[in-house]
């Protein structure tokens, strides 16, 4: 059908099935209520840029903790959305250019190209990296913000539709630099919160033989941290899994070392 | 006749109607009688400009909190007051130009073009966007600071007549860099007080089926809120109430989402 | 004779009379002994630059609250001299300069063009726009600072005869940044002061059809502010009252925007 | 084999064993057990980049005082790897470069040179030095910092693998700029720590002819700085041994410049 | 004879006598006796740099308040050197150059001028202007410092010797930038004291008719400032006398213009 | 020899013994026994230079006071060192480069021909200036800041050695910079400390005809300055006595001078 013909030229447009799975390697994992909320939240912003007479463009912010699955959730709300225009715009695709300015005009020409489709989504990651920002200063790159807020406010001509997904850690820098207000919705994504849904990422993955390994690991956690509350992202807790395969004691060097994370965040 | 001639071929000179139209999508409407105390205010600087014997420019700002209809209301007064020159400038407009130097340039070049037509209209929408202004630092660009402060209290050359509408969100910045002195009048736009007026809005606008859909709506939001106040801007009322058709509750989701906004901007 | 002759090529030295008058589209009323005062101090200043042996350049600043009619005066002393060359440097002739840098050089430029008459003037209009300040910051142009403040104090060559005049409505800036040093003398230009001088005002201008009118109006002025102090400038004075004539109720109107102005500096 | 054939084409890759071999002109002495802690640290994530399944890259931070070996470890560690494709950029290697700007493009050329192999290493020496951070001001680059903490993040494209060594010597530094976040892993490089250490790295050396004339140094050293805890980088006190044989009294000479060191470092 | 047929050719050198003695339209009054220490001084540098044999160069600061007739001193000094090659800095003589980077090339290039004479005087006139400094911010041009204190510190090539006259009405400043620690000896001018130094140079100069003319002048000066002492540069004590001439009262506009001056810098 | 035929091609790599000993045109004078000291400290570090095995460069700081002979000790030790290359960076050799990238490729450009040299001495003149450090701001060069640290840090390739001597009288500068852990060593240089170092100054130099001048000049400095501490640099006390030829009390006039710096440097 049309939209299946549409999707074969598609890596002409934006980006391609490949680029957008390569965010999230480990799958989409659910191990928490929360996970199907965000996702529900995402695709109605979807269907309503798809469907709304007088809208013809929203955006909205994921964010939350480092590692939290920001960027994976974004990019499977893209995948499942069959928009025949997709984007995903990150700070490595930015770094080769030569200043502030250099940047600016790529976005602003991402934009642009967008605003030629009928139905695009761009997803802008890393929002702090984007602007520059660093917290030491402060220092961060004024035309960046105010090219960034520009175009989260404008809407593509008539006729055309957009669906702008942004990630960012750094919640409160946005809040400050009125960045947040440009757009039409938050959706928060939290951290693992507990060692229940720690216990159910480390079923669902398969990281430990048995369950008994699982709950060795999880005691192991439990008595490092001396605390049953996680709050470390689930990028950490997959990559540590699958190194703690190398190491000699794997569910003990897993629980060392989320245990150091679990503290290094608590503070 | 002769001003519909110059209507004709108006896109050439500056914005057409069809572009002044997009910026109220929903059109004007009355849920409060300041709105027709705004509309008057403009129509007097419109004449006054027409008219007057010694003075041939005013500057006129429109101020208020973020989706108050500020742009809406000054592009209408631009339609009804029939100038053969009328030019929307927008940030938007801008986001393509290199740097604060390059806008500087082509904010001047606007000026000098509505300086040849007998009677022009110059809209700069959005003051806090042209200054590039961020609350960190503060950041903001000089260049465009002097430059609109310089425009705007320069008269046209003889036998031409200039009016100057102008909108921001952040009035007090523009206090603190001395920008309103270079205004001739500030005219405020309310954000919808309270549900006597939001109720009006979602009776003429039809967004529920029922009278007792909006009553359910405003009870939900009184509910919610803890409140009669609204202090919410007629945009987001509008675009929220537009999106809510898509749930499954609309009503419910609609007070939802406005009571978020009431105790955002209540704090 | 000589200086008529002269007069006919003056538009390709400097500011032509239509030019000068045009700064003052009221022409100069005499609404209090402070103008004739101001008037005198000018008008020596031109003497002591046109004989004086010694002393070959004089530089003078006059400075006031807004609108209390600085440009005017400064036109019109310079309309009176009859010097040979005389240019008006109004922020508005640099705004489509580049920079900082480009404006300092057309600065300079306009001094070596007046150092080849043997009797020069300048009008440095709007000191504290020339140097592009701002009040946040603080940010300002020391290129044009130093630029002002050395031309301020270099005489012409010998044989040539140099005065400059400059307005401002930034006094205390000026002390600050040490440019009021580099002056020879400051004439100060009052707003103005009560509804006394308010009435002469409206009186001389007619801008009322009857006496009880200008009463009407002063007396509602006086019940809005609570007050007989004014300390408005006349320039505000005169386009608000030509405004009024088009409002339903002239001297109700008039009054309202006047007190306005009174309680806003006021405060 | 297929190793030894690339590792005899490395040099057009990276760095060559001479290179790397010029980072430990002393060699690497087993003073004390963190040395085979650390290596054992380095080589699991060597051995991690190289056989895990969905981590294509790694990056760890080696962090300690000034002279502690950092560069030396993280040469050494790269020897071991066998990796076709080494690199050790250092802030000598950059010192040509006209400004920031170069920089940052040279980094990046740097990895987009690695991610040409299908097995690579980069070691960044001195991150202070590669950000141009000085204590003063703060002052430093902001670009560098950008580019290197988003090439930090950024995993190589498929069927390529990448480790990362970093060094640094001003780690809270790192921390307020958030730059540590950007590392999977950090490895702690002390100092020397105490006489007993000190005594084996004398020995281990033979910088003194009998182990009597070792006690004597160790004995002056304590005398001098009234502790048995030392706190000087082994690099120190390498080359201070070297240099004290030209010294009239050797031991004596020696036990002076590192007790002054040690006070130093004390404060 | 030789030197007389130097100064022949010294306007291709550097400044002429007519230069020179444009810095003093009114002359050298001695008013006091310091104004003989302060040529006896001048005089003195001027000899060390012509005859002794180890010190190259010397450098002078002549410091004081606006108008104390820093510039004329030094002037009148470099006239009665006798050197073959002098050259008078002034701020006026750089404001053609666009930016500070070519102010320095061109300073540097008048050291490199005056290094080929084999006795040679430079006059730095208005340090404080040079160094572009103004007193908000504090902005300043390093560049023109750095330039400035290398300059004076470096002795001219063997077979030449160098005299630099340098004048400061911001003595404090130069202090806090260490220009002063680059300056070898430093020579203040103080403004005129009091009425009876007042009363010596309106004679000298007789600037008005009669010694009952001088006494009356006085008089007002001590009646309106209530005080003996004048603290004012002679400058403006001379400008003020010339121009009081144009005057209806001379001697009462005269004490009544030195009494707000007065005023002005006591406070 | 071969030593010798390489010195006679001296001139063309750096310095030569002319350009040398133009730095103490006074000599080296031992008023005390921290010459000798600091002149074996140098030399030492020549010596280990040469012959050490592992160590191919060395970095040693001589800091003191303004005037205390730095720069004379430092070419000293140069001419003595009888090193085949040896170059003198002076701030005064680089106030003609434009700007601070100008002078980083030109420092650059030296150690890499010094590079070139079997065995090499640089000596960098006034760090402080190098760095384009200014009291106020603080401003100064962060790319000589970290061109310079990273250049004392990195040795030369193999087969060569390189001896960095630098000289600076804001040695709390430098600590503040971190600049100082960059060198391996620091000699301090002091002040003349008392009446007991100046006389003996006096006496080697025969500033003064007989030793009754001497002691004339002695008492004089004590009754002005109430102290036996001096506390004043070499330099200044050779210049000063050479200058004092030319009063017509040298040694009361050498007194004088000598108490106003003693009090200036106390404070
Ligand atoms: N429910 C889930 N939500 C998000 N990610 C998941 C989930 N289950 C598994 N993952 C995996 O977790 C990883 C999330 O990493 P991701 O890069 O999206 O985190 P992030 O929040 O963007 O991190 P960063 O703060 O560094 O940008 C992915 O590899 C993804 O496959
Ligand atoms: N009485 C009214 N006044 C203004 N706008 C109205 C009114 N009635 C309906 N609207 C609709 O409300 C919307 C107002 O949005 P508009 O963009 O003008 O707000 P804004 O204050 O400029 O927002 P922002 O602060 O984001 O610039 C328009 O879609 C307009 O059609
Ligand atoms: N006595 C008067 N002095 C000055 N202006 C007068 C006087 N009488 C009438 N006017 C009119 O008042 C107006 C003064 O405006 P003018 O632009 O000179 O004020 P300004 O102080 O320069 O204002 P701004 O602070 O905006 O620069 C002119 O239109 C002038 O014709
Ligand atoms: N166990 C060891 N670990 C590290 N270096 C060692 C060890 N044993 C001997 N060395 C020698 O010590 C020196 C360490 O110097 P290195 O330059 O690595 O220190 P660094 O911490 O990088 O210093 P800097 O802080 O200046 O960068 C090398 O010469 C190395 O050969
Ligand atoms: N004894 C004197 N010393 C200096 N100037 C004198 C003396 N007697 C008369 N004059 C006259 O006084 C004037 C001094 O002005 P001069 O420009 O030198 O002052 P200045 O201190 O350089 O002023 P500024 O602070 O503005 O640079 C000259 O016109 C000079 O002829
Ligand atoms: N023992 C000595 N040490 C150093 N200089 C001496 C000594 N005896 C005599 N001198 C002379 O003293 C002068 C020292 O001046 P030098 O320029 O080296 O001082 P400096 O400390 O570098 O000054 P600055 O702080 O201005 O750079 C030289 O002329 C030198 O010949
Ligand atoms: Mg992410
Ligand atoms: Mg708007
Ligand atoms: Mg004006
Ligand atoms: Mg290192
Ligand atoms: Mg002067
Ligand atoms: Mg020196």
């Amino acid at each position: 059908d049309f939209l299946n013909a549409l999707n074969e030229v598609k890596p002409a447009f934006g980006a391609d099935d490949e680029e957008l799975q390569d965010a999230f390697p480990y799958g989409i994992i659910h191990f928490s209520n929360s996970i199907k909320a965000i996702l529900n939240d995402g695709m109605l912003a979807v269907e309503s840029v798809r469907v709304q007479e007088k809208i013809r463009h929203t955006s909205v912010l994921l964010h939350g903790p480092s590692a939290s699955g920001k960027t994976a959730l974004a990019a499977h709300i893209a995948m499942k959305s069959d928009f025949p225009f997709i984007k995903l715009i990150t700070p490595a695709s930015m770094v080769g250019f030569r200043d502030e300015l250099a940047k600016k005009d790529y976005l602003h020409k991402i934009f642009t190209d967008a605003y030629k489709s009928p139905l695009s989504m761009l997803i802008i990651d890393n929002l702090e990296r984007m602007i520059e920002w660093n917290p030491v200063g402060p220092r961060l790159s004024n035309p960046m913000i105010q090219t960034l807020i520009t175009l989260l406010q404008t809407p593509p001509p008539k006729g055309h539709r957009l669906l702008i997904l942004a990630t960012t850690s750094q919640r409160s820098v946005m809040e400050q630099l009125d960045i947040t207000t440009a757009f039409d919705r938050q959706i928060p994504v939290p951290a693992v919160q507990d060692l229940r849904e720690l216990g159910a990422i480390l079923e669902k993955t398969g990281a430990f033989p048995t369950p008994a390994d699982v709950n060795e690991a999880l005691n192991a956690v439990r008595s490092y941290s001396n605390s049953d509350t996680v709050g470390v992202g689930i990028k950490t807790i997959l990559t540590t899994a699958e190194t703690s395969k190398l190491s000699a004691e794997p569910s003990e060097w897993f629980a060392e070392q989320i245990a150091q994370q679990i503290t290094r965040y608590r503070s």
